[in-house]
């Protein structure tokens, strides 16, 4: 059996080489070969180039693969998702349709505590089951590593239940799953009114239990919903300093309603990333500019609630910060499982040209993810995670939307997906 | 051969049934059956019911399609497209990201006349055979009929090559396409400033010409561009009473950009849509009412152009105005084969509930495309035109979004689409 494979005769081969994280004026740099090819063995990139070069490599035993009329590029990594959970909230997409308020959503056992019930009450099993489906359709529109968190247990022992889920799904998927802890995702029922106790759970309780678990904390995020019903700055703090004490690389979910001052206090304390970002100052971009913070935009989520206060992609592009995209799959606001569609209200109400939302949703989501020196480019020592997709240029990604451009998923060097 | 086949086990039959086209308190009503069945015999329905008494039915060469954990509805019609072109406008949609203003596409060459530029110019061979991979693309989304516009030709000779188009594609592709010619699309360069004498073309010549022609004209839709930029209400109404004369039914763009007065002329002239609507007046839906007007939405146009303001799908449904959706498929402002994704707009955006969504693209549209008795439900001695969704309930075709949930396409009885 051969592991070596040769895609040759792209007619772009978006390559998104290149220094990383991608800012500013580099955040379009798509590294583009035409009639490109690259070589793949083992499961990592060996070569890239100019078809007629890659293609001289090609020994006997060597598979080809002809992507005439087709552009290749690196497989999408998603940010920033809750895809981990039990149950759907259907239901609640149809009352919101219908006018029904906030209140009346939660009156009605909606809203975030309704995913939180369910994934209690779910088994490992069954979430790891509803999970996989989802991932599956995930790798079908091109999605090679993404990111998921917890937070739907708000208990040690659910939370827990769904970091194994994660650590689970990685090894039996063929997409990549990138863990984030995120206790402080809600006020859970049983702690309403007490916020400070219930941070204090997670600060004495859960964190030391993940520490304290057989999961590699160096590899775990650590994320906190600092906003308007959710954390305070303080509270997320908090959070994120007892968890960088631990090694934690952190993560914040930060100015989607209210501005708290989230996306400074990730520029403060190094975070990787701040999310969501829609209400975020331009003194505060410059913050994260120049603490290296990557903003992970999530269009989805606004156009999911049919809402219009979509973030300002173009700012932090002007400002020098990378720009990142997530779908945030989740099934409060937004069941998306696919990239091709966030690029495409990216592109539309974030003013990212289709160059920025590409390197948004490959390298620098990547780096978000921590993994940017093994994936996200097409560049010789990285993991073959390759898309083949059929549109003749890599502007068709977002000018068209709402089918699946993609036709072969290559994850580590094997075809996983193919139409 | 069998030609007689049972879906059965469905856990929602979607039968669409009932006084059509509905509108109002009927514009959701979906006529569900749990756990449905239907039968099909020479492509048509023959029997639709509950599983237990339509799989009585079968004899030894019925074929057994079992639809357990799926919905089964009616194919999607898609009430209003461009889909017959030559070319594309990617170039432009990225010029409109960077910023450029509508003056500066112009002068590169953008804007429609770039597209009648290329229909001109193609063969009618390439012509069809770039049509046809998008149809291809539509079908796997679930349409089986299609609204087709001439309108890139803006001369009477390629107004003809475009109907010629969409007759050899309606007979040679599963999807049956509805013609309509709209040769008031845009006011031709070579006509800059002489908007009148290019309607003398429109009604003296294109007109007549068609009627002479082997298209059948009572099949035949007439449309015309009613809008800032376009054609005014007096040059509007000149082309479609003269149309009307001809016995071709009618429809109309009115109200994308400014009211003209052309929803009135609708229902005036007994119009069976008028599409776009982005700006009408709700004395204005009364009179569409009075005049069994079909309010044919477009949530896709607005959000292709990355846009806000949607139409007020909610407004037509309080006035009783029938409500039917499409895609405006079209090279410039809304590049999308699927009616599941104009659906998730039009829920977000133009305040429809999925349940009123699914009527908009199923029965509605059919009324809207003249064909309402022929397709467009699941009713006994329709064509049997059916989808089957992976989905459990009807409500996860909007709440979920940017993945195809179709599974399997069936067209006049026969499996043309499967996955």
């Amino acid at each position: 059996m051969s592991n070596s494979l040769i895609i040759h005769s792209a007619s772009q081969l978006v390559t998104v080489a290149g220094d990383a994280p991608k800012r500013g004026e580099t955040q379009s740099e798509l590294g583009i070969i035409e009639n490109g090819a690259l070589a793949i063995r083992d499961g990592e990139i060996v070569a890239v180039g100019a078809t007629e070069e890659i293609r001289t490599l090609a020994t006997n035993e060597t598979k080809l693969l002809d992507a005439r009329g087709r552009i290749v590029l690196p497989g999408f990594v998603d940010a920033h998702t809750h895809v981990v959970f039990a149950g759907d909230r259907a239901n609640e997409f149809e009352m919101r349709l219908r006018g029904a308020s906030y209140l009346e959503l939660l009156k009605a056992g909606g809203g975030i505590m309704n995913t939180v019930r369910n994934t209690r009450a779910a088994s490992l099993e069954q979430i790891v089951a509803e999970t996989r489906a989802r991932l599956d359709r995930m790798l079908a529109h091109g999605t090679t590593t993404v990111e998921a968190k917890t937070g739907y247990g708000l208990d040690t022992a659910t939370e827990l239940k769904m970091l194994q889920a994660i650590y689970e799904l990685d090894a039996a998927h063929p997409l990549d799953l990138i863990p984030t802890f995120i206790g402080a995702h809600a006020i859970p029922e049983e702690y309403k009114g007490r916020a400070d106790e219930f941070v204090d759970v997670v600060v004495e309780e859960m964190l030391p239990a993940i520490r304290d678990s057989k999961f590699e904390i160096r590899n775990l995020f650590c994320d906190a919903f600092c906003d308007d019903g959710a954390f305070d700055l303080a509270q997320s703090r908090r959070i994120l300093e007892r968890a960088r004490a631990l090694g934690m690389p952190l993560k914040i979910h930060a100015d989607e309603f209210a501005n708290l001052g989230g996306a400074a206090l990730a520029a403060e304390l190094g975070a990787v990333s701040a999310d969501h970002l829609m209400v975020t100052r331009r003194d505060e971009m410059k913050l994260m500019a120049d603490a290296n913070v990557i903003a992970v935009l999530l269009p989805g989520t606004t156009f999911g609630l049919g809402k219009h206060d979509f973030a300002n992609g173009r700012a932090f592009v002007e400002e020098n910060v990378p720009v990142a995209l997530g779908s945030d799959m989740n099934p409060g606001t937004s069941w998306c499982e696919s990239m091709p569609m966030a690029m495409a209200i990216a592109t539309r109400y974030e003013k990212l040209t289709t160059a920025e939302a590409i390197v948004a949703a490959t390298l620098n989501a990547a780096y978000a993810s921590g993994v940017g020196e093994r994936v996200g480019s097409l560049q010789t020592g990285k993991l073959a995670d390759v898309l083949i997709a059929d549109v003749p240029d890599y502007r068709y990604l977002a000018y068209r939307y709402g089918a699946n451009p993609i036709r072969m998923v290559i994850k580590r060097g094997r075809v996983v997906y193919a139409i």
